[in-house]
């Protein structure tokens, strides 16, 4: 289907936005009209642009307050209509969204209101425009698209037809069930946006922070099936007003946009059992294969690494690059192109049943491709980069065979960690949204429920990335805008059977665990009531402790190395958290 | 009265939060059990800090989930509540604060509720704590302040009273006047706080966006003085969540803090007929006194000046420093000790009755007072520095000879500019909240509504502080936080009668005015129904239009000179506004 994106998702000038919208593939625009006041540029010289650049102007918006008013208002919108008649003609735009009236309406009468659509529809059709009549969530009387179609089907005319938004019909939580009902030429226009769960008045909602489809809580694959069962054939269109976006680089963002829209048309034609959807498929990754860390000298690294347990594998054949082992645990340690000298997350290899495919759903959806340097004799691995520029390989099958890489190491792999339990990897705020939909669709994870968590130096909002049964957990936290000197927020956590003996074992090879304070005990013993034995013992070896009704989890904390530490964690019966009450202690003992 | 601040209002570890809160000059905290847990100090430890720094701690905060549940669950909230009083006897901190039980409440009654309370005021007892009842607005049963009093009245145990916070009050709507029919001995503590006039759930609304007193929507200063009546003598204290305060710099938050409870108290005292406020009385100031623009070289604003027709009023006898003056503006051009190379705003004056007491006040307030370097012979000048670093000056009356220290220039004034109409000011987002209560409480002007504008990278946030009147007006812009390579959003706003025979005359001398698109005056004509002729003119001119039901509004733009452009505007009739409906235009074009 032909994809379309409203300016006003995009920052900057109208021309910027439109170089980009092109550049990420988009077939067509919605002109959002502020963004035409404020352009130098003619109307007839946006027309030729965007034929240049291979871009339709889909439609006109928006134009308000025409319907359930006086009819000496209603004279002076006929006036106002006209004149942006003129303009879409010379824009060469053919539809008009037209908004129920949130502002004006006095008329509380849906025969009113078709009137008065239908007088308008006369004079667009002396200009060849159509009006695409949209019911806003917070319209004065015409807030439900049952009413918005209702009014329509009483005007009965050629030129009016439909506007469908998501949004709008969603957070009212309106059954989209009855647009299947309604005739498919006469949905004019259809426009997508998700949102989060957010409890606030419907304006300031969707005013700020609308999202793309697939990065809040709507379920969008079902609500676009319900329009294509209707036989809409027309544009899928982005509307997304958000304070982030507007501020972030456009091109980026309206590449972001485009793999929401591509995400989103897959999955509703799964939903309606089209076996073979836009995307090529694929499975969730079944486990890590691999972390790897990048730093000038990644020494310290592996003086912990090695106190830990981790026995070293061996150095790469032909390149600075040692592997370091426990269990299924391998911790790639690489001295290449550094970005950063001090120690870093720079890759995470995902185990999956086909690479190929995996990599080439992520070429699909534009994930951008990693190019390392490799040998002929090497095996290849595929990877692509996600948003906060670490990079995902494709590991696991066929091309397991890498560990052969490394030579002149132990074979042993027998420590008491047994593997990794989850990768916390820090987003910048701007890329959160872009970072959830990026591991949700290119790598078929699963986004939980996000929580929020106090750092000493503000909220640390946390979202986790998570495969079914979850052998892959991938937290994402962002960190304060301002704190970027504050506590590192990217760490491996690595699991196993038994933490107090990992801690004890690490010690004596002279580790330096994360220091826990006594007051944390004397809570965690007032709180859960956990008995004088435990406590001493934890608290002897700075072990923190959590519990719900599914289980336990103890876990310990390396000190911070450049940027990043370790995390040793024990699960005990079904508990599937990350210990997030204990994270301000954390953070609080790594700010000293 | 004593002055206690919650820790959880401050950012950093609890002992930076402690010397913070002592440095402002606080009396006490309330001590934040989390921020207790995460310390690494004991509580002996944190008793001795205190008493080092004169701080007492007030409060030990908050104790959940004890009333309105089962007796198993009410035993285990005993036993939990035990263990807490043993650190609060560590700690000496002698008044715990209870919540209503929003999580684990299953018994809607009263009586319950007191019956608990009170077996746990008998347990409190024995280690000599009491017990600060207080309704959370989002309380599972007890959400109201009124409900909590009768629990408390029907618990009738001297351990047991009630913690009032105005937040959880007025939030709801609930009027506060009932306050005064409780026994003072019964009000164990208060807790205050602002909040921004939001429509969301009132648990995201309380953690998230609380503020200050005086810079959100809630009446404090009636709502304290009901508290006072009803005869508390307790300390005022501070808790605010908020996302910014938690990030920014500690030391600064707590004189923020500080400075908000002097200006309650004093117009709480005032709202209770008590002519003798805490603070010296003063009056709004009456105009701009000047304005001054610094820069290592301010030749390029000079030109600019010349083109609008402003005289060259004379060089300062001993500063390099310039006098540009046409009707009451008074541009200072400053080549003193620039803080950037550039052209920028470096300090407003405003013209009060006293200048002495506008001092006294702002010493009061704790705003840092600017010294510079000065000579005997000049006339002193007393000044603040306002949150984002502008100095404001107070002008006017005795000091009105200040003019007279520039020499050699013209003494006519003539020009076709009147006077400042107003003054932008940028803002980092994260001192926003703190300007807008310096400027109500250090030049007791009023905080208008704010406005939100798009601008092509990212919403503009603006409020205009105004006074009476309307002689003085600055209003503030939060610039997003990208922006900074964004439009400038400080400028200096110049009224005339005919803005269109400044604009010619100007540009007969050669100004170059920004340019406004074509597109605009299209917009211009659709929406407001102007005639051809009058459209003809402005476009030719580059003239912007608004108009509301009281008048009209016409303004042009200069370029952006380094970080600062100015404005010429003509007012019509009682038009408030600074033609916000324009601002993504002249933004757009500011960005080209």
């Amino acid at each position: 289907m032909r994809r379309s994106i409203a300016t006003v998702c995009l920052s900057g000038s109208l021309v910027a936005k439109m170089h980009a919208a092109a550049a990420a593939g988009f077939d067509g625009i919605e002109v959002f009209e502020p963004d035409l006041v404020a352009s130098e540029l003619s109307p007839e010289e946006i027309r030729a642009l965007a034929a240049r650049l291979g871009l339709s102007l889909d439609l006109y918006q928006p134009f308000r307050d025409i319907e359930g008013v006086t009819d000496e208002l209603f004279r002076d919108g006929l006036r106002r209509a006209e004149a942006k008649f003129v303009v879409m003609n010379r824009l060469g735009v053919d539809t008009m969204l037209v908004c129920s009236n949130a502002g004006t309406a006095t008329i509380d009468s849906d025969e009113v209101s078709a009137a008065q659509l239908r007088e308008l529809g006369d004079l667009a059709a002396r200009y060849g425009v159509r009006l695409a009549f949209e019911a806003l969530a917070w319209g004065r009387y015409v807030d439900d698209y049952r009413r918005s179609w209702n009014i329509v089907e009483l005007a009965d005319h050629p030129q009016v037809g439909l506007c469908l938004d998501s949004f709008h019909i969603l957070s009212r939580g309106h059954d989209p069930a009855a647009i299947e009902q309604i005739p498919a030429e006469k949905i004019f226009f259809l426009q997508l946006a998700d949102a989060p769960a957010l409890s606030m008045d419907v304006l300031s909602w969707s005013r700020h922070h609308r999202l793309f489809p697939g990065e809040g809580s709507f379920d969008l694959p079902a609500f676009l099936a319900h329009v294509l069962r209707a036989g809409y054939t027309g544009p899928l269109s982005l509307e997304v007003f958000n304070d982030t976006f507007r501020q972030t680089d456009v091109g980026r963002t309206a590449v972001h946009a485009l793999r929401s829209l591509l995400w989103l048309e897959d999955q509703a034609r799964r939903a309606m059992g089209d076996a073979g959807g836009l995307l090529t498929d694929i499975e969730p990754p079944t486990g890590f294969d691999f972390v790897e860390v990048k730093a000038e000298d990644t020494g310290p690294v592996e003086v912990v690494l090695g106190q830990l347990g981790f026995a070293f594998r061996g150095r790469h054949r032909s390149k600075p690059v040692n592997l370091w082992t426990s269990g299924d645990a391998r911790i790639v340690l690489n001295e290449q192109q550094a970005r950063d000298a001090l120690p870093h997350l720079s890759a995470v290899g995902l185990r999956v049943d086909d690479d190929a495919a995996a990599a080439r759903r992520g070429a699909e959806l534009m994930a951008p491709a990693v190019h390392r340097r490799t040998y002929a004799s090497e095996v290849p691995l595929e990877a692509v980069e996600a948003p906060d520029g670490t990079e995902i390989f494709f590991g696991g099958g066929s091309t397991s065979g890498w560990v052969e890489e490394f030579r002149g190491g132990s074979g042993a792999s027998g420590g008491l960690v047994l593997g990794v339990d989850h990768v916390n990897l820090a987003q910048p705020w701007q890329y959160f949204d872009e970072a959830v939909l990026f591991y949700t669709s290119v790598l078929a994870l699963d986004a939980q429920t996000g929580v929020e968590v106090a750092g000493p130096r503000g909220l640390v909002r946390s979202r986790v990335m998570s495969s079914p049964g979850s052998a892959v957990r991938l937290p994402l936290n962002v960190v304060p805008p301002v704190d970027e000197h504050g506590p590192a927020s990217q760490h491996i956590a690595l699991v196993c059977s038994d933490v107090r003996q990992v801690v004890r074992e690490a010690r004596a090879r002279g580790l330096a665990v994360l220091p826990v304070p006594t007051n944390y005990y004397d809570d965690l013993q007032a709180r859960l009531g956990i008995d004088a034995e435990l406590r001493r013992e934890l608290e002897q070896l700075d072990i923190l402790y959590d519990r719900d009704a599914d289980g336990e989890y103890f876990n310990a904390y390396t000190q911070t190395i450049g940027h990043v530490f370790f995390e040793i964690v024990e699960r005990r019966g079904g508990y599937g958290g990350y210990g997030a009450t204990n994270a301000p202690v954390r953070m609080a003992a790594q700010q000293r």
